[in-house]
């Protein structure tokens, strides 16, 4: 334990409480200050002028939702493999160590895969995270792997970082909605950490705690439309990938602009190392706009502008996908003397708010389900079968798709 | 007016109202829009991870604390001249347009005066700013900028951007408390709103609302001490000045770094033009670190990594400047092969909480004063005269000293 | 217009601004300060301990919301009929002038109506409302009283007061969700005012409102489930009940208990005046209670203590009516010596969350329904139709059947 | 241990939490239930209507500020008696069962002592709070009272209870400032209980503290100047005081007005038995008032109409106490038919914001400063000296005084 608790003021959770050095040497590894310069909501700040937190901050309140879940267990003297204790929360703290600035852009131009990279910042022992971790135990960077990427065999650890009602969601919900100003995201976390208990193998949910529950999965709904499909936002992630996708071509055909990092080179020749990979965080994307903003090549140019001065596209429903309006409006975006590859865009976003599957008894896929248990009855209950309302949301997949490009077209 | 009234969600005011369309327009700047990438509170989130937010969401904050100032004017029939509604908001919104990032460093290393720079946005004609401004009329961009320079002759409409009771002020004292989580900085501002009258060429406070102002400015006394001055924050801004000036040094010797942005080598050798200096920002500032981390100079690498990845110095209390300490200490700090020109510093910051001057009556300076007035015996009453506490921490300039240096030289 | 505008501080709203002086004449009248001796949440405070606020400032917050969407209206240069601005917002402030302590149980055991005595204290010449008001035209208290029972022939007035979306509704929502600390009520009200419209003599939402609404009617949802039908709270209720019952029969055999008030003679003998009415509060009901702790009647006595000292009746859900259940509970309280007249009884509570009715074009019961305005299709759209959760609640009555009883009869 | 922990919602603490099953009995007995019926802020509703909060809810919370910070002391392995942990949670949750309704103005009036009936409560066995303590132990209910009279031996026991930073005064003011909504009273309570620490016998605060416990002091200064002083409740209690001299003057000359609580009869007569005193409540007083409101009296009946209708005296300063303003008005009163022993009052209040003695090294009195513990030089510094602000509302009373009287006779 250290020797005077340390905490973090938090705008979430008031206070964010460390005990364990080890994870207040794991908060100062350069690793974990790096998700300082990345933004938990990528685009969100062009709607949401709040929208601006960090993934570091997120980090420590997961982690801090996990220590206050445990606490609770505890203190009910629920059964609980307390020995996973330290593991759980450091897993917390660590789940998004592996997020590349802007991780969905990059995933879907470049291939990055932030999983595959937060994997080896753990198990690769150049990395300070690694040397924390093994310092106390050479096996635990490679247990707290097994945390992030679910193959752990303790499920029950494994569902507070990654599940239905996990303190990834948790915590996440709650800080986009208190920066971003909309309320739709919060909820009664106090009583939901007080409504969770393992049983069987599995975070199992108070029968009394239906309606906070469904005020969550609710807020999940609300989260997704007024923030995480928000047009605007999106437009500006289309343009993000835009740029992506020209300085991807440009490289490919020889005509590289500059690099005013050189991490960006390796990026965008899919030559990543794992020291280069630390190096890149929404600063560097930023400052390369900003010199590309002034490149010879037009269409960069026009792109970069776009991105940092917020002329973004605009944008039409899309939902049924049919190739006539597409193709319309594709000859537009042409006689307007733009190139569709960059200035046409097809947005596709998606979620399904609450999944659920109920399989065979021992189905590894009934983790995916919410259960609520009715101590009087001693029986579970999967969550939409006791709320209408979850039960109108859950499973069918929610699919936004719309058109983006440059307003003059319209 | 605007066909339909535009909106921003903010966890400050709630709602931010436009309804001008020269304000909707202004916030469509480049100029603007490059505050979003210039955080408010500096160096102050290696404390309060909260504390990200940036000076686009201040400015629109303080926007709307002038609107609703004059609109409580307007709703009470008080005296006050109307005609310059649309150039006091304007003001308030434009009030920080010459921020650089990092401000308070590059004034002190480099000589950056953003007030020089914010003037030359607003009447140089080759700026979105100016151009938008001077659409309305070609007297515009002069008078805005001569009521933020605290120049125009209505003194009334200088003292709402400017003063002891400013919306600035008012703006960023409840919005750092709010994203850093402090509570100490919150007051009741809609009372405050309702209480300030104009009165005689002065904005001055109803004397029923003498506690809601003491509590403004011991809002900004806890705000000094919890947040403004707090030691770790200031070790960032140490280190921070320090890279600045080994670069400046370097460059000063003919062995100028790598420039990752071209505006950076204008701003080493002191040529910054008009165009470069509006590429400036944190994240080109950042970028500019990240390459420095691995440069082959030595001082400048450690510096920037202890910046990026917070192995921050350790400081002690240095109230009395005595020569002794600072010598003894400058030993020890070379003893350990550190350059004291980078690795030691004496940081001074300061404020006066609540400064004013009573002298003759005509004299401009009474404006620094707050002023009551009693309605019943018809006079105005100075602030400190009726609050022991205000008067407690007026006048007298709290000065702050510290010795910062590496955590192994004690 | 007041001199100086007059405010009332709010947790709900901040400040409650008043600057027409029939507000606040009718605020000073007695028949509205009698509103600050009747709780808003009659017997939810047994629950949840911070619900004791009275109807008073549910008045003042009603009054407050109509204000706003009033306000809202002409700054976005709605057609509203301004001349009904004052009226409504009287009609708001009124809205529940009538209301008996503990009206629910009053109105099912003793017949009293509310509505019934609201309408006499606006119209009958003697009370000082009528009088306030006669004073500014012998017309308005028939006007106020036909907006409050829905027969003024302005339908877009009447909704304002009594509708999906009225300002009752948006205040006690919010005000019952902040006093109880249940945090489900909440939704974001100053969005709600600024979507509303009206439009072709309804109130709609703009399209783009649509979540917000949706966020409102599941507020109502959730507190209706965690706070209007809680079973303690209902157990509460159901002594009270049988409180009144009892005395009720007491005075029909001619065994009247003391009454320590003039008026509850006249209440349990049916034959209340005006005058006497005005006496009614939460407090001359309690101190009878208080009195009747000690009556030398056992029963009332019982019931009396168990009220007082939260001594409550347990409860079984019942939702079949099966009387099979009811017999047998009904032989085992008989068996424990209680008479099942006062110590066993079916709770039923229960609301529709959303209703419309979709008749012929010109029908009224259209006003039942809560309709979107897509502006770029000009249509109106009913709102279940865009939402799945709001779809799911709405129409269907839910009601919640308990059956109530001594603990040690279980 | 109770088998499942208790919750009740609250709006200070978002929940106050129950493991021990005595506390949940005491919180069951009718003493407690009691407190329900006794507003916390006596005549403050008529001022802020939000501040109609009862004592119960302010008793829960201090015992739950208890459970905190003892929770902190563990958690801290700070040296405190663990064995009293039961003991100080039970003194505070039963520190104000004594109280009577209006407290201050039946002691002044009546002369009636709350300290030395809540005494009786906890020492006399008939009633349920003694019978609940001295089940678990027949010494329990004389340790209680000890604790709250402030002889028990163990100090800092005591001072958890009644002290300069004690949990009555944490949960007060952030309770009374959260219900009435005035803003000024809240502090950062979760800090303030991590930064005391029980040190010697005494609870001090650690130096980092500093400017928290100084918010919370300067709390305290604007809630007596925006809450406790106001002159509206003021003049509600002058009114208060009034009717209970001119009933006790009735009863003393003969003429005893109808009393519609048996109570009430041995109140007025100084006879008041154990258990008369618990059916004493402010619906008691109320409904008496509501009675009295037609009284034959003419006295009696328009205080109490003033008091019920909120027709309030209006009020002077009157700062020096001069005899001849005094008389005068006096006169004035009385040439407007009004008798000056019921319509002419003095109203005198006042408090210390901050008081400390520094005595003797040995010295009792020392526990009434609040000593701030520097940890590197190992000293107490007492906190005045530490801060401006504070030291300048320190040590002396702020008095107010004012002459209250109807608004006809300015």
């Amino acid at each position: 334990m250290l020797d005077e608790e340390k905490v973090f003021k938090d705008p979430v959770h008031g206070y964010i409480y460390v005990n364990d050095p080890l994870i207040w040497d794991l908060i100062n590894t350069k690793e974990m200050q790096r998700l300082r310069r990345i933004r938990q909501l990528g685009t969100s700040y062009v709607t949401y002028p709040g929208g601006e937190h960090s993934r570091f901050s997120h980090s420590l309140g997961v982690y801090e939702v996990i220590r206050q879940i445990i606490q609770s267990f505890a203190r009910n003297a629920y059964e609980w493999p307390s020995e996973y204790n330290q593991l759980v929360m450091v897993a917390g703290l660590l789940h998004d160590i592996g997020h590349a600035p802007f991780s969905h852009a990059l995933e879907k131009v470049i291939g990055l895969r932030h999983e595959m990279w937060g994997e080896r910042i753990i198990l690769e022992p150049t990395t300070e995270v690694h040397q924390v971790l093994a310092q106390i135990d050479p096996e635990l960077p490679s247990q707290v792997a097994s945390v992030i990427n679910k193959t752990h065999p303790q499920k029950l650890v494994v569902s507070l970082v990654s599940g239905q009602l996990d303190a990834d969601r948790l915590d996440y919900l709650m800080r986009d909605s208190i920066f971003t100003g909309v309320d739709y995201g919060k909820f009664d976390l106090a009583r939901i950490i007080r409504v969770m208990r393992p049983l069987g193998g599995r975070i199992v949910v108070k029968r009394s705690g239906l309606h906070t529950v469904e005020a969550y999965l609710l807020a999940r709904y609300f989260m997704y439309w007024q923030v995480y499909f928000h047009p605007v936002s999106r437009s500006a992630e289309v343009i993000l990938k835009a740029i992506l996708k020209r300085v991807k071509d440009l490289v490919a055909g020889g005509q590289e602009p500059p690099m005013p990092h050189p991490a960006l080179a390796e990026l965008f020749t899919q030559s990543l190392r794992l020291d280069s990979y630390f190096a890149l965080d929404d600063t560097v994307l930023f400052n390369a706009f900003n010199v590309w903003q002034d490149s010879s090549d037009p269409i960069l140019k026009d792109l970069c502008r776009r991105f940092l001065n917020r002329h973004l596209f605009t944008y039409m429903e899309y939902p049924d996908h049919d190739m006539d309006t597409y193709q319309k409006l594709r000859v537009q975006v042409q006689s307007h003397g733009y190139d569709p590859a960059y200035y046409l865009a097809v947005d596709e976003t998606g979620t399904v708010y609450y999944d659920y599957y109920l399989g065979a008894e021992n189905s590894e896929d009934k983790d995916s389900a919410l259960f609520l248990w009715d101590d009087d009855e001693k029986i579970l209950i999967e969550m939409s079968r006791l709320s209408k309302p979850v039960n109108a949301i859950a499973r069918e997949k929610q699919v936004i798709r719309r058109l983006y490009f440059p307003h003059d077209v319209r």
